[in-house]
């Protein structure tokens, strides 16, 4: 059966997440369901990360095994076809060996999260940004986040459920960036690593921005990741902020 | 009665237009409808663009009058908490002059209008931007919209129901940009005039995406322009593309 990798773009809102599950509306779920107006059986997809409740993708990759060869791109078309009115799009579609696996050939994760920093609440980014009153001190916030970067014990950014076998985990990049948004000033903080443990991105935005706020000294959070206890984290910050941006592989099946 | 200026963000998808209308969803009435929360009598507010249906805000400027002495800042507080969860944002406030009016005030109106260049549908964008499947050309397209500026008889580029008077308007800019957009490559229109008529921005946005597509020339705008005559105009654009960007007035009522 030829494999193909297809990479996804979502809006989180509507899905209680990537993971099918029985009677709730899933992203895996649209894309097998689409699956199986193309080849009428059942079908199993994966990918490589598992996004919660809320959360957006850009770049999620995902494989699909086919019985028919299909043209990459034409498969792609009849996919979002069947997607529609979902708000789930197959941006790029390419054929991979057997060998290749979207989740365990992965070799990185690239997150985004969004703050608009404003009163009004959000209407055009509605659901697609953390709103919040306050103006975050990007600088602080920056330095913060330096002392996260490396090899650590993550358990005080780790949610109770995860499920990785250890907390030991390289974070690779952390950066904090001001961008003029379109509806006022945003903050964005990019995020990489090979993997991450379950809500690690949102409990490092949430104590970062305790940070940015003045709450917080940038060494707090230093202090906070060498208790590796999880009552030391700021509060988690909520999902609809976050989007899963890219995944990296030795070689892009993209091209 | 104080009167109040208010900087109105919103999405145009679940309205019929600002205009209010009978048994039809309305920003206008959305807002009239939270006054009368805060005043509870028939209010009637006015606007300086008169937005159609489907069409954004990112800086609609309208006025309300009040019974009570309203701190600004309260006031557009105490709307956004009534206007919930409607995509409805009051994002600026200020008490103005008995003599200053919303729209007769206004000596400018700008409009951004959003092309996506993909073939995947739009997913985070959907609904709010026109998406296309070509890649147009940006430098063709400004040639073409070099030949509007100024002041002209626009007959072409006006609705078969426009009200206006008379069709001659002065056009002060039409610059098109190539940007680096959130889900893929995107073209924005700037759009600068004292008023416009009916359809008039999306008049020239059908008919310049024909000069990116290469299907016109940059001189069969101009011809279109000369020949005042509604046929000659290219394909009119939906207008879920479309945001009135900003109104300016002699003095910024917000500061």
């Amino acid at each position: 059966m030829p494999r193909y990798a297809l990479k996804v773009e979502y809006q989180g809102a509507p899905f209680s997440g990537w993971q099918k599950q029985k009677e709730l509306p899933s992203v895996q779920g649209a894309i097998e369901a689409a699956l199986a107006r193309l080849e009428p059986r059942a079908h199993t997809i994966a990918a490589a990360g598992r996004t919660d409740a809320g959360v957006h993708a850009l770049g999620q990759v995902a494989q699909c095994d086919m019985a028919r060869d299909w043209d990459p791109f034409r498969l792609s078309e009849a996919l979002n076809h069947h997607l529609k009115p979902a708000p789930v799009a197959i941006v790029a579609c390419a054929q991979v060996d057997d060998s290749w696996h979207a989740r365990f050939s992965a070799v990185e994760r690239q997150y985004l999260f969004r703050i608009l920093m404003r009163r009004a609440p959000a209407t055009h980014e509605a659901g697609q940004v953390w709103r919040i009153n306050r103006t975050l001190n990007v600088a602080a916030m920056q330095a913060g986040a330096d002392q996260l970067i490396g090899r650590h014990d993550f358990t005080t950014f780790r949610s109770s459920i995860c499920q990785a076998a250890s907390p030991l985990k390289t974070l690779d990049e952390l950066r904090v960036q001001a961008v003029d948004g379109f509806s006022g000033p945003e903050v964005h903080f990019h995020v990489r690593a090979r993997s991450f443990l379950h809500n690690q991105v949102r409990s490092f935005v949430g104590t970062l921005e305790r940070v940015g706020a003045g709450a917080w000294s940038p060494d707090d959070v230093g202090a906070a990741l060498r208790a590796r206890d999880r009552a030391a984290c700021g509060p988690v910050c909520p999902p609809h902020g976050l989007y899963l941006a890219a995944v990296r592989y030795p070689q892009s099946p993209f091209g």
